[in-house]
């Protein structure tokens, strides 16, 4: 079977042999039956000078404003650096204004402004609106092109309007307003097309309406969409007036990207780019959240070096300490990233919080029992006895890994689940401390409690 | 400011109190007013003699089937259980028919045919056809509702076909088809509302559709929707006949899905169900990825006995197996994340591989040099001098560690980058690999870099 991702190769394949070849008007062929999201994907397999090629082919054609909304930030920034302003301009003015906003934004302060003066009219002013706006709010990723009527305007009317309009992407609902801009109701396209045409819009309209403001979150607008499986929700502002629309696709495009940032943040990776190629944005990304780690180690230095008399007594304590260590790292991360999932989704919530702390305490002194068992008897036939200070000890070496599994991994459980459910709590996004904070806490209690273990029961 | 979660709050706690007073016709105002997303979220908060009271206002009111697609599992077993099947099957009509799929899948074979058997007509067809497709593939997810017109059908007959259809949920597009049912094209609503009336579908439809199979993997459909920004693609099988549809709220819901999935599997936790409460079947679904960092710790016991003799001769090396382990283990998380997010969005292809393992390979080595240091420092500091044997080493341990540091760094980054690579193309998830796999192999080898470069460079 042919997959789509195999479909997608061949078509690269083609396409770089026809740009090798110079074969531009078969080139062109390809360019104007193929989507914008697939060309896009085309530019990170070509060669600088194969990608100026196919861009200004692309700009000719007039097709470079589908392919700017979904290129890659390093392809993007190419094209940027290489074309005129003038050409620029043209495109900005072929694309939705969200879109242009969201490429203006990660431009010098400077080249935006440059820009913007440039780009004249209503895309100058719709993006120099959504740019007053905070990232990642609802007023940041709305577009301010939607269709809204006044309460008296007919159905016939409205739908005589749809037909006018062309740079509207794409039309769901119909919003209603009053005089004063103020969203009073929506009519869905399917409502409009299924009725009278002399009906007013206020007979037709639901007046109860879920809509957002320009400050909220982009993950709440993102609940919001697909808890009331909406096509597209209002934006409105402290006075009711309507400013914008945020459509699905760009609710989808958040939840993917909310997604890459809650893992991320939960691997400790700091603000990496998944795609950037430069080693020392990724190193400077990564660094910090390294350190988290590098300090619980120093710590366990120190912690270690208490039972530094103890180890040299007996060095087979020392054998053990990955494993200690190791297990209830595991559980631990268990235990966080069902939490901080549930948490993420809306399926555990803070009220929650003994519910879940009991069901992970359960699950990880069950799991510490069944490993702690099989630790012990692993222990008792690979050191059927040690010796310290001339004693000879059969049983109480292996019952001392036991327990310390069994302890460590009830511990890892509980700090595992307690720490993401705290720092929500503190309105702290839980993702940020699951990675180095319960790995590095963890180590330190297990080591602690490892090595205590042992001095109570041989030394 | 008052926040979505506020709301649902203050309106929880309202629905417990009426519920608990019997004010039965307050209570059937609320639910009137609101939508059943939010109806479904109240059930985790309510005791079980609450629950049935709401679900016998929710049955009497015809509210239940829209709040039934909503539930949590928890809730949903609990209202099945206690209904008649005559009550479940009104309620099963009032439902999409992928929806009840899903809620039928998910019960005991022979209470699924009892109940197949009784739900007749059109649903009972729907249903069944559903449920001979795999779990997560298109055919299980689609619905067999949606418009499909021939050819000749005029735009005005298909606007009147729109006002006439009842059952279907969400009507963005309108499928154009031969006698034999055969895809043919795709007219969206407002491209009909935009035209003439007596004009041809066969001459307004888009004949490029973007489709998929029934056994398509969910996965794939949601990147297609995504990719080409659609609200909806159609299902054809092999001889191209238009089977279904999947719409884009069921897409969001395999976005979420596959993200949770993709976390869990990560975090090596298996198939592990967010809000269940048994602690055995969390414990059971815990146990065995556990099992792959047990045997990586016994290993890592056998590795450090080779190493006895040095131990015994210099306790102070063992106090530094933790931070060896943890610095490894993190950045080795760190790369196999970035990876594995890459490979699931698309953002990294395997075509990329030496691309993104030099740059993991280089930003290992960055890091590790920093880290390296650091840790060199801090040793000659804690440990100004080591004596083994007699003889004084007073730079030699801190350049182990320091060489330790940097070495393991370096060889997890390649590991954790390597293994989800090679498991994508072995067509193994990634992200199943990732967790305990990454993490155990990294012990192992960043004890055995450790030791032996004590081994050369003290003994």
């Amino acid at each position: 079977m042919i997959t789509s991702r195999d479909r997608d190769d061949i078509l690269i394949s083609t396409v770089i042999r026809l740009i090798k070849r110079r074969a531009i008007s078969n080139l062109k062929n390809v360019v104007g039956k193929t989507h914008s999201a697939d060309i896009a994907r085309w530019f990170p397999y070509l060669r600088p000078n194969e990608k100026s090629i196919l861009f200004n082919l692309l700009v000719e054609h007039g097709q470079m404003g589908g392919v700017m909304s979904e290129l890659n930030r390093e392809d993007r920034n190419f094209f940027l650096q290489e074309s005129d302003a003038a050409v620029l301009v043209d495109i900005f003015h072929s694309m939705p204004a969200d879109d242009v906003g969201d490429i203006l934004a990660d431009l010098p302060e400077e080249k935006t402004q440059q820009l913007l003066k440039l780009i004249k009219g209503k895309t100058s002013e719709d993006v120099e609106q959504l740019l007053q706006f905070q990232e990642k709010t609802a007023g940041y990723i709305m577009t301010p092109n939607f269709l809204a009527l006044t309460e008296e305007t007919t159905a016939a009317a409205a739908t005589e309007q749809i037909r006018e309009l062309a740079d509207i992407e794409m039309v769901f609902y119909v919003y209603v307003i009053d005089h004063e801009n103020q969203l009073k109701g929506v009519i869905s396209l399917r409502q409009l097309v299924a009725t009278k045409p002399d009906t007013p819009l206020k007979d037709l309209m639901t007046t109860r309406v879920f809509s957002v403001h320009p400050g909220t979150p982009q993950e709440e607008v993102a609940h919001v969409v697909s808890r009331y499986n909406l096509l597209a929700v209002p934006v409105i502002d402290d006075s009711i007036k309507l400013i914008g629309i945020v459509t699905i696709d760009d609710v989808i495009d958040v939840i993917r990207d909310e997604n890459t940032e809650d893992m991320l943040k939960m691997a400790g990776t700091g603000d990496v780019n998944i795609t950037s190629k430069s080693i020392l944005k990724n190193t400077r990304a990564r660094l910090p959240w390294l350190l988290a780690s590098f300090v619980g180690g120093l710590i366990a230095v120190y912690v270690i070096g208490i039972f530094e008399v103890q180890l040299d007594r007996l060095a087979a304590l020392a054998a053990f300490i990955p494993i200690v260590i190791g297990m209830g790292g595991n559980i631990g991360t268990q235990s966080s990233t069902i939490v901080v999932r549930g948490l993420a989704t809306g399926e555990i919530d803070l009220k929650e919080t003994w519910k879940v702390l009991w069901r992970e305490i359960a699950t990880g002194a069950s799991l510490g029992c069944v490993y702690g068992i099989l630790l012990g008897t692993f222990a008792k036939f690979r050191f059927s006895k040690v010796e310290i200070g001339g004693l000879e000890f059969a049983w109480e070496f292996p019952i001392v890994v036991a327990l310390a599994i069994c302890v460590n991994m009830l511990i890892a459980a509980t700090i595992g689940t307690l720490i993401p459910m705290f720092f929500k709590r503190m309105q702290v996004d839980p993702a940020i401390a699951t990675g180095p904070f319960v790995t590095t806490s963890i180590d330190v209690f297990g080591i602690l409690t490892y090595f205590t273990i042992a001095q109570l029961m041989l030394f």
